[in-house]
């Protein structure tokens, strides 16, 4: 008989969340369940680590199937802890990150703890996915995101061609699930954020800030970006790779330095 | 006359670290200079954004050329809060993040604050250099910084042919000023971090863990990486860009999707 899949599973918006919940629910279907996952909110946190702080496991979930941990820290030192200790004589199928609340298209690639927990655990030789919807109602509609996050992972489980280090960003559009066209494999659309900082005074009298931002989309027509694929109804994929190398940069600056 | 050049400065190690005073140095040769920095460390933080959490802004040191803020918040953040408010009116030439206390070659750039900080940067089409020393020590040396830190922003500032996004992950090795051979234009190294934790028992009787790492290069032999030239007492110099998109699997993808 065929060895039981393991998949690992972490999100960013902590265990109590129900884009996490959702997710357990897929990876489920697919094989044992084990997962870490922040204790508290880590949207935003992109690939960062722990340094100065000491990091807590508890078990806060176990039941047939599915073991939950929780974990004091970001969503890639929840990742560390799993391939580097706590599972590191598992040989782990399948890494899914999500369901997160809000949209990691684009940019916001980079910034989002999400996709930083699933790129960490591709550089562990697992395929990872990391899954998005493009809401941030903390009670979103996650029936899309479960029909097409399952017929992604499965299609990654059964491939033989793509590298071991393969990790996707899959972004749901926030529409009715039968309204999804279906699933557009796409580029990472240009385009910044621009940050317009609601600025008001605590009730201490000192000034404060706080960031809500805007993406400026550079390239609203290409049809081969994430982003299009969004705002035209589709799920959007696309394979991540981590070398920031400009290489078409490299004989100019060798020039000047 | 020439209007004086802006230099922005900022980094992860804080306000007060010596590698930040010794870049207000290197900055003011070149201009006026208008700092941001975290007021706490925030080594590891990557492209990381505080969403949670009101920002405080707060000036620190004013003197001829030289103004520094402080804010509670992530590298990115004072980027964001610098570009987007603070400086939203001024032309800002250049900006540099550091200098950092420790390596942000290889896959580092990914989770370095004081490279999140210069690759903000640049996506407001300010060219940025994120200057790091592979020394840890919080009284380092950094006379060999100074020196390649400086001559590679003079030749930056100097160049017309590279795009104003331009931001470099330029480090130095840790070895005397003299002995430093010349600056080395490399590609990122293959590679990832694997993690021992550190485990132990707190004053409460709980079992807490603490990142300790090791770097695994993939390619210690690749003469054309920052490792390589590091290792072999050159200053590495690495463009950056921030499409994350693994152009060569979306092929593949397309057939299973």
């Amino acid at each position: 008989m065929e060895k039981e899949r393991v998949i690992f599973l972490t999100n960013d918006d902590s265990y109590r969340s129900k884009g996490f919940a959702t997710a357990i629910e897929i990876a489920r279907q697919f094989g044992k369940v084990i997962a870490v996952a922040p204790d508290s909110p880590q949207s935003g946190m992109s690939q960062a680590i722990t340094i100065y702080n000491p990091l807590y496991l508890r078990k806060v979930r176990e039941e047939e199937g599915v073991t939950v941990y929780s974990l004091n820290g970001t969503p890639v030192d929840c990742v560390k802890i799993a391939f580097d200790h706590l599972l590191r004589d598992e040989k782990i199928d399948l890494a899914i990150s999500g369901i997160n609340h809000g949209s990691n298209a684009a940019i916001s690639v980079l910034y989002s703890g999400t996709m930083g927990a699933a790129i960490e655990s591709s550089f562990y030789n697992i395929p990872s996915v990391g899954l998005s919807l493009t809401d941030h109602d903390l009670d979103a509609d996650f029936e899309g995101a479960v029909k097409y996050g399952t017929q992604i992972i499965e299609a990654v489980l059964a491939d033989k061609e793509l590298p071991r280090t393969l990790c996707l960003n899959v972004n749901i559009p926030n529409i009715p699930c039968e309204e999804i066209k279906g699933i557009r494999v796409s580029r990472q659309t240009r385009g910044y954020w621009r940050e317009e900082f609601y600025q008001r005074t605590d009730p201490h009298g000192r000034d404060y800030f706080w960031l809500t931002g805007a993406f400026a989309n550079a390239e609203p027509q290409a049809e081969d970006t994430d982003e299009w694929a969004l705002s035209n109804g589709y799920v959007s994929v696309v394979p991540i790779q981590v070398d920031l190398t400009a290489y078409d940069q490299l004989a100019q600056l060798k020039k000047i330095l």
